[in-house]
């Protein structure tokens, strides 16, 4: 099988290695408008060439779109139009506004709509590496509205990247993606900027961040490109979510000004609930 | 030197562990009000006897004092009373308004105020480890107001445990940690209240749960016991930084609902900046 990956960052590059490492794909053919992030992928071996997106097309029978949400919504279309007998397949965090979009396109049978939920908090074809998807969990959506040759090849690509595969619709998906995953990143971001704005008049404030301030920060370092376009993509959901989270954190915001030590030991018992979720989680992802 | 700990959770355990095993104490005496984590401790051989907090104070050239914030401002009056000629140190995550209880205490030179920046989600002397200490950073508060032979102690245990030692007032200590440190855990339960009251009606919620989500809600997992005094104790710095979190969430909403990308831009790339201060910061702890 002949693959065409259009955007070559992380997700892409990471991609790329396994497909061609473990023999799914005996070719790679890379489409990067970043001349710079492209110069890397060929040198890194990431793919065998660079083209432009319309020879891409043409060269691959299954075409992998990597870019960010608000170019994927741009592209998908002319790209499906071009795709007669190929299959299309998205890596995109947000999904809804996409299928809204692909709906009525009369290739819409070959589009798998997919959300690998794999990456780290660096980005670019430098930031790829081998192994990024195995055990973790990806989601294909709206199955019933794909092909059952392009289901079965996107199927494929996921078992050889080791992942394991779960069904929603992509209205349901967005929902559960703002909460599980895009308010995480918010948080994060707006946590850095608390504590980098304090910075301004206290020097030696990051002297002190230990482990903890480690891990909750962590998604801070994430790209703008890639996440701009997410929540513009999510807006509502994020919304619904964001309130949730800002209500409660006034509410906590009480428990402490009103000194009620109970009402905070049981708001902190209630949130230590996510140790055996998160346990189960591990375990399911270990399998 | 024969060292008495006080509490032997994560924190009193993997001290006894280390400072018995790098040769700084010859034996070590441990205090445990709960049953179960004193017999865990005698199993671990984390330390060599168990006995009352009075008998251990009088066994000790140096107590170590790793309870709870709250039970921490309530001990240390009467444990440095009858520490003539020894040492006391605490390691509690909150500083000032011990500081200002013990202020006048007869014996407040014979008294180190610290607060070791180590430690994990997890609690209790079966989660206590060698090396949890090594290459982080400790705080040493009001050092003026110790005298130089406790002081030269709690230096060389802080030194057998390589950690990296920094002077601090505890007013200023308190509002550092607030931001670097309590915040980070307040963003973190909340975060998983948020995602745990959507389960309820969501059961598939966490079906999608990867690493990212687990990062930032790792500290959720953190102990009430430890935490409610913690917040109780610091209650105006939190505040002020709690306030200033929820402002800066509610303005990144407002830039998501107008769809204001320019501003998302400008505000995540700014909170980006995090990634240069890690790493400095991690260069500093791998000295």
């Amino acid at each position: 099988m002949k693959a065409t990956i259009i955007g070559l960052g992380l997700i892409g590059g990471s991609l790329a290695l396994d497909l061609k490492k473990r023999g799914f794909a005996s070719r790679i053919t890379g489409v990067e408008i970043n001349r710079e992030n492209g110069e890397t992928a060929l040198r890194r071996e990431l793919v065998d060439e660079l083209v432009s997106p319309e020879e891409g097309v043409k060269k691959g029978d299954l075409i992998i779109v990597a870019v960010p949400a608000d170019a994927a919504i741009n592209l998908l279309p002319a790209i499906l139009s071009d795709s007669e007998g190929k299959t299309v397949v998205d890596m995109c965090s947000v999904k809804e506004r996409i299928a809204i979009r692909l709906k009525d396109h009369i290739n819409r049978r070959e589009y798998v709509a997919s959300h690998p939920m794999a990456g780290t908090e660096f980005s670019g074809p430098e930031a790829a590496f081998s192994g990024l998807f195995d055990g973790k969990t990806t989601i294909i959506c709206d199955k019933n509205l794909s092909g059952k040759e392009s289901l079965d090849v996107v199927k494929r690509m996921y078992s050889v990247l080791k992942m394991k595969i779960i069904y929603m619709d992509s209205s349901d998906h967005d929902i559960h993606a703002a909460f599980v995953s895009h308010i995480s990143h918010i948080s994060s971001f707006v946590l850095a900027l608390t504590v980098l704005e304090k910075e301004k008049d206290e020097k030696r404030i990051f002297e002190m961040a230990s482990g903890g301030f480690e891990s909750t920060v962590r998604l801070a370092k994430s790209s703008a490109e890639m996440w701009v376009p997410v929540f513009d993509q999510n807006r509502e959901n994020i919304r619904v979510v964001l309130r949730t989270y800002i209500n409660k954190l006034n509410e906590f915001e009480r428990l402490i000004t009103e000194g009620q030590s109970d009402g905070l030991l049981s708001a902190i018992r209630e949130a230590n609930k996510i140790r055996e979720i998160l346990k189960d989680k591990l375990n399911i992802t270990r399998l």
